[in-house]
Parts: structure tokens; sequence; C-alpha cells
């Protein structure tokens, strides 16, 4: 499928000190790297895969980006859920083409847009976010890269969750433990719950609260993600890493017993 | 939704050992685990999510089985992908729902079903298997946990792709770098090829071999999954964890410059 | 050197499934290994570093034990400190030859007997154990690998600090935060004291003790290590690793401002 | 013990960013920081352990230097062997005061002085170091920082080691696999060999080679170490850290079978 003005397009320049940039391409523009720019309308029309030069000489690969990149490069702004950690809570909650999901805090909307391309056109992301500035940021953010199956409300999950019968939910709160009775009525018996929280008196005042109110199968995981790096001459893990982004919490909501 | 017979079910015996069994409901049967047995006419007509108890009392948790809980059952039996690196490479790749993507080596079909559940219905997983035994493990496993939308081959896949144009491919074979052109030929142009090995020779010669038939954007990671465990008295991460599973390169398809 | 009979020796059974035993040459008797026997009266005289045989013909390598491979035995009975803990504790508190140490609780000595070797013949370890059985234990163990400047006190460090101006402290306690103010009288002012504990609970509550107490620089890390396994086909990390042993929480005692 | 002027101090400036400075107290002159500056006479005299305070106020802590400190702040320049590192090298090796043991090549000099501080007075370190540059640069820090019992060579360790019946060897060389002969004939039998490498084709080289050469028990290890944040509020792993310093190859010298 070739570009189009208005397109999305990850524009990766190499060398030494590869760049990858989100941009929008634009019918009469330009787009200025560290080494050189090109013309938007040199690249429309190409197909995604192609390589391109910039004006002094530098290849730069034009690539549709994918679910990793779009959050990679959001997440660099906000610093909250990276695409590592979002795989895992996708299948972790087994989330599947059709689902209806609930999500809050939305933030930047990064992990939104991850749950809108996980579910899907049949599905539908539920996302709350009680910060006006960040609604708006999330918006923004929905419109450009989810697949307009998202709605997204300026609301306080602790006043409650409109829809009902769904097939997870995610949280990303400075205090999940306030919300787990109301999360608990928004999603179907034996739905998972997944909790996002970066610092370990959350980790244990969620765990004890999500026990309390009646989840089960609660387990707590951290992922950590080590790049490689790999040429003709050598091989090894690169000088550094992302130390810690934040604690995974899972359960399942539980039908009490009569 | 109620338990029917023939469903397969998450059976979670809770207690300081907690043990997970991956079950098929059977009318008339029982199933006997550590801590006593349950009735599968108990079960019949009851919610997921719902609660029982053994003979000797001991809590049983009943629970539909997310794509996590079906891996993570497969993955102990051939200690191939986990869904932690599964998670990652979905992601990784961009899989939305309809995706086409090409698989190979099947192995026991774990990483097909992950793939099976990220692409729905309206997608398609082509996978390619050429040793007999792990085809018909793998048969059978997706025949249970797959959305029906897999074509399994017995085909080594040296000796070539049937499809085109497809959206990703993902390869756990112990030597990749001998498919890196074939598999160049069955994805569009700009797309993801995802692959797994366990070793830093396999990762070299891997990623030599892709920068050298046109593929961009290569990079390597792992992922760590660390445990931790959480209740009133104490927080820590867990004494034991895995310590490799295996290394996942990724590249895109270039298009070559004329 | 050669081995005489009452050494301590570290033997090696060499195979895919090597096995390392640390155990005492006795004249007249023999040891018994999954892979057949040895004679020691075969092995007085022999030179460390010499390579015997087993009546099977496994090849048996014969060596002084380190202090690494002291502790690692000593550890596996009591899973607490290990020597990955120990030599960043010994090399974060700068203890040299020569200084006077104080540690709590002594647990099996499998610290005291690291703190021993590295202070050496000129410095002194004065190490608590208020719990009789884990005394006895560690007298035994002390008497064995350490160099003979081990004070062993059946005492518990709540009750008061024999010494003064000692130039280090090691606690391994699990409640340390209740004598922070006795450590620190028993050190010289600028030293470090040096702190294990398994849960981060432990961990805030000694930090934030630690500083109103008065210390400075205090600090908190963990330290994990990755086994490689390498050999002429493949070199990959080993599949298993520890997750997780302790926290390690590192300060300094300060001098009040007048 | 009071501070005199020549005197190396480790001066905290404590903060939200604390800054630890490895400086020399000279009469007469001051030290500048990001946060005001010290007169070195009002410190000269002082206890360490004190605390001062800039011209400006802010807090100032005035530490002996570690062994740990010394290290950390030679290894920022250089970015070789890490404190995390040394401490595993030097337990592993079980080094004791007394050893007499082999190093090469010195590089800055950081590990030397661990190995200098390791032996002790009775102890002696003897450290090859072809490059002139490297060798002046560590000639430095080893006056400054070590013991008075190192022995620093400007001499390939390729063209042969003067010494011999050494108490073990140290190696970070980006070729240790050509010197595994000579090191062997400088250490008594049952020695540990020490090698750090950064890359997987060194590891493999490097174990390869030392098997050959008849050294037994190789393995290889990897030290990571993860710094963590707490106080009253909370308590979590800091968001950076070194994803790789190198890897620990150790071995031990054997007496062939005759």
């Amino acid at each position: 499928m070739p570009i189009e003005s208005g397109d999305y397009i990850l524009l990766v320049v190499e060398g030494r000190r590869e760049k990858r940039f989100l941009v929008r391409v634009k019918q009469g523009e330009s787009f200025h790297t560290h080494k050189g720019y090109i013309n938007f309308d040199d690249i429309i029309g190409k197909e995604f895969g192609s390589v391109t030069k910039t004006n002094t000489g530098a290849r730069v690969l034009l690539l549709r980006p994918t679910t990793y990149d779009v959050m990679e490069k959001l997440s660099r702004a906000t610093q909250i859920i990276y695409p590592k950690d979002a795989g895992f809570m996708i299948i972790k909650a087994g989330i599947m083409p059709g689902a209806k999901v609930l999500e809050a805090g939305t933030g930047s909307g990064s992990m939104t847009i991850a749950l809108s391309r996980a579910v899907g056109p049949e599905g539908k992301v539920y996302s709350y976010e009680k910060d006006e500035r960040f609604y708006e940021v999330a918006k923004r953010n929905i419109e450009r890269f989810s697949l307009g199956n998202v709605e997204l409300r300026l609301k306080d999950i602790k006043e409650g969750v409109d829809e009902k019968d769904l097939d997870a939910a995610f949280l990303d709160l400075p205090e999940p433990w306030d919300v787990t009775e109301i999360v608990k009525k928004a999603i179907k018996p034996g739905s998972p719950v997944i909790v996002f929280v970066p610092s370990f008196e959350q980790v244990k005042k969620t765990v004890v609260q999500m026990r309390k109110t009646g989840f089960g199968l609660v387990e707590v995981n951290e992922i950590l993600i080590r790049g490689i790096e790999s040429d003709e001459e050598r091989t090894r893990p690169s000088t550094r890493m992302i130390g810690h982004t934040g604690f995974i919490i899972s359960g399942r909501r539980l039908l009490e017993q009569e």
C-alpha cells in the first residue's frame, strides 16, 4: 500500500546514532532530521517499506508504525506504560478481537491505543480520565492511532462505571484500591483485572484490597527488557537499560459462594 | 456464561501450594487434585468465576483460560516460547485483528494459539512444521484452543511458503538464517519478521543474515519476568525465576532502492 | 602444597551433571559420589589442583575451597547471604586486612567466614547470635573455615555491644531498625553499616530509621547473578536463576553537628 | 581520626540531586560544588564522619572513601570493571590477606586498587599494562589509593610473566585466550584465574581456550546491580540501571594427570 498525505509513518534515519520519528506526511511540506531533510512529496505514493535518502544522503526507512512504535513514542513523553508491559498485560488478560474492556486512567492514551488495536473494530474500549489536561492529550492521540472503537470519558472512575458485563479491566491509577469494588461490578464474573503501579506500597495495598473485595488468582509480576547489540564483530547486552517502569498486578473477579 | 460439558477450564486449587490445571469438563466424570476431587456434574451450569470446593473442602476457582493460561500450560511441556515472550512479540509486530501471518515452526502450537487469538476470526495464521510428531501435538492443541483460523501445514518452510502478501512472520527455528529470503517474499514490504532463538550464536547469524537479505530496523531484545509475592505481612520478589527462555530478534522487510 | 589428612577440600566430579562436594579428607576413609568412590589415602600427598578418578573412572578435581565455595555450600543449607551478596557487601564497606568489624546475627556463620577471610589474621570479627541452635551451627562452621579471628557471642545484640570503635557493622536480622542506635555507638564516626533484608517492608523501615538515627549516604541495592553456559557449540544464559535473596542497605555513621 | 591536609576524602553534597566527590584536602584551598564551596581549612582537624556546610548552607558529609567509592569514581572515567564486579571477582577467587596475585591489563588501575586493598600489606599485586598512556594513568591512581603493595609493569603480558607460584590471576584484556598458557605457568596448581570480557564472542573463545589449556571448573557469570529508592512515602526500583558491564569467567589451573 502506498503512502498517502495524512498518513502517520515511522521514519527511521539509519546510522550509528539511528533515530526514529513518528510523523504525519503532509503534501507540500518537508521534514528535518539531524542528518538533513526529506520532502514529503517525494515519498507520497511510495510503498511502505521503501528506503529513501535525505538531501545529505542519509538512508531513511519509511515504515508503517506498529502498536509498539506508537507506544514507544508516546511513552517517552509521559513515562508510564511501556510496550513491554502492554504486551504482557494484554496477553495476561487474554484480550481477543471483539472484547469490551474498561480502562482507567487514560493518561496519554498510550495503553488505550494498544487496547484499541487488540480488541479490533468489533471490540470496544471504555476509558476513564478525570484530569482534563490528560483527557485532551489522550483524545488527540486516540484520534490519530486508535481504530475508532474507543469511548473516552472525562470522569473520575470513583463516581462509577456506566458499563456492565465487560470482559476485562485495566487500571493505571495512583490509588487502585479505592475502585476495586466499582471495577468488580463492571466486569463479568471470572474476568481479569490488570493493575499497573510503580511502587511496592501500592502493590501491597492493591493486592490486599483485591483479595478482600473478592478477586482470586491475584499475582504480581514485573517485566524487564534488555537490549542486545549484535553485528559481525560482536554481540553483547546494551550498556544502559530501563531498570523499572512498574509492577503488574493481575486477578480475576470471583462469584461469591452462597 | 455457564460452564458446559466439553469446555476447557482453568481449575485453580487455592492454598499455600496453589495449583492450576487446564482441564476439559466431562459430564459424569470427576477430577482428582492433590487436595481431593470434584465431580464435573456439580460444576456444569455454574458461571465462570464461581468458587467450589473439593470433597476435602479445598477452595477451587473455576475460570475461563486466557491466552496466557493456555500458553503457560503448553509451554511447560516443551519449554519454548513463554507467554511473556509472546506478548512482546505480538505487540512488537503490531498484530491487529484481521492480520494474516506466517509462522514456522509450529512446535507444540503454543505461539500459534496466541497468534490465532490475536488476529481473530477475520485473520489467518499459516503455520509450518516439518516434524510429524510436533505436527500431531500442535494439531491437537490448536483444535482445542485456537479460533479455527489456523492453517497448519506439515512442510519444511525451506521448501517455500505457499502464501503471499502476509502481514508478519514469526520464526521459531534452529536455523532461521536459512529462510530469510523465503520469508521476505511471503510478507508485504515494510512488514515485520520476529525471530525467537535461545543462543547468542543464533542471534548473531540471524542478525547478520537479516541485514544482508534486506531487512531494516533489526534489533534484539530479551524479556525477563520476575514474580513478586505480596500479602499483608510482606512483599518481596520470588526466590526462583526463569533466567532465560530466548532472544527476540525483530526487523522489517525493506523494498530495495532502484 | 600437598593435601593432608584433616584438610577440607572442594571435590568436583566432572560430567554433564557436575557435582561439587566440600569434604574433609580422612586417612583410611573413602568418599562416595553419584559416580563411584575415591579412597582418601590415594589423594593424601597430592597437590591441590590435581585430577584423579573414581573407581568407575569419573574425573575428579581436587581443589582448595575458596571463600565463594565455602559460602555456596553453607548458603544452600540456610538460604541466607549468598557469596554474590557478600562480595558486594565487603567491597561496599571497604573492608581491608586488619579491620575490626561487628556482625549480628551470625546465622549459619557463612558471612562470618567471609568477613574473617577479608579482615585476615590482623583483623577481628565480633559476631552476635541470640539463638542457641544457630550459635552451635555457626560455631562449628567458623572453627572449620575461618582464620581464627572470630569472637562468637551467644547474645542478643539488642542488649548491647561490648566493643567500641569498630570499623564497620554487618546486620542480618529480621528487625534491624531496633538496633541502629546500638550499632551506631559501636562503630567509629564515618564508618559503614551494611544491612541485609529480604522484604520491602524491612527495607523501608530500616532506611527510615537509619536516617533518623543519624546515618548518611543511605542507599539500597540488590545484586542479581546470572549464569551463562558456554561451549564450542553454543553460549546462552542458564534457564534457571535465583530471582531474589535480599536487599542490601548501606549507610555511614555521621557525627552530629553541634 | 581527624582529617589532615593531603588526605583523599569522599565529599557528599546532600540534596535531591546528591553529588559525591573524591577530592584531596589541601591547606589554604577551597572546593567548589554545584551548591556553593567549602574551605579545606575549616575541615582539617575534623573527624571523618563529620557534617559541614557550604557557604550557601548545603549539608556536606566528610567521609573516608571505601574501595567501592574509589572504584566508582575511577570506573566512571573508563567504564570497565565496576565495584559490583570486583566484589564478586575477589570473593570468587577467594583472595585473602597476604595473597600474591597477577593482574593484566591494568587499565586505569581501578581493579588493581581493589586487589591491593584485599591482599593487604602482607600481600602483593603484580600488574601488567602494555599501553603507556594507561600505565601513566594507573600509576597515579595506584599511588593515591593502593596500600603500597603493587608492582606495576609497563609490559605486554604476552611476553611472559616474571613471577611464579602466584595465588590467583585477574585478566581484563581484549584477547585473554592468547595468554592462558602464560598465566597457567605463573600461578600455583589449583589456583583461580578470573577473566572479565564484555562480549559473547570473547566469552566463548576464552572458555574454549581455558578448557583446552587445562583449566577446570570453568564457569561464566554476570552480575547485575539494581538500585532501590526508598523513603517514608514510597519504595521502588530506580528507573535507570546499568544493563551490562561484562561477563566474569572463572576457572582453576589443573595439574595434568600423568
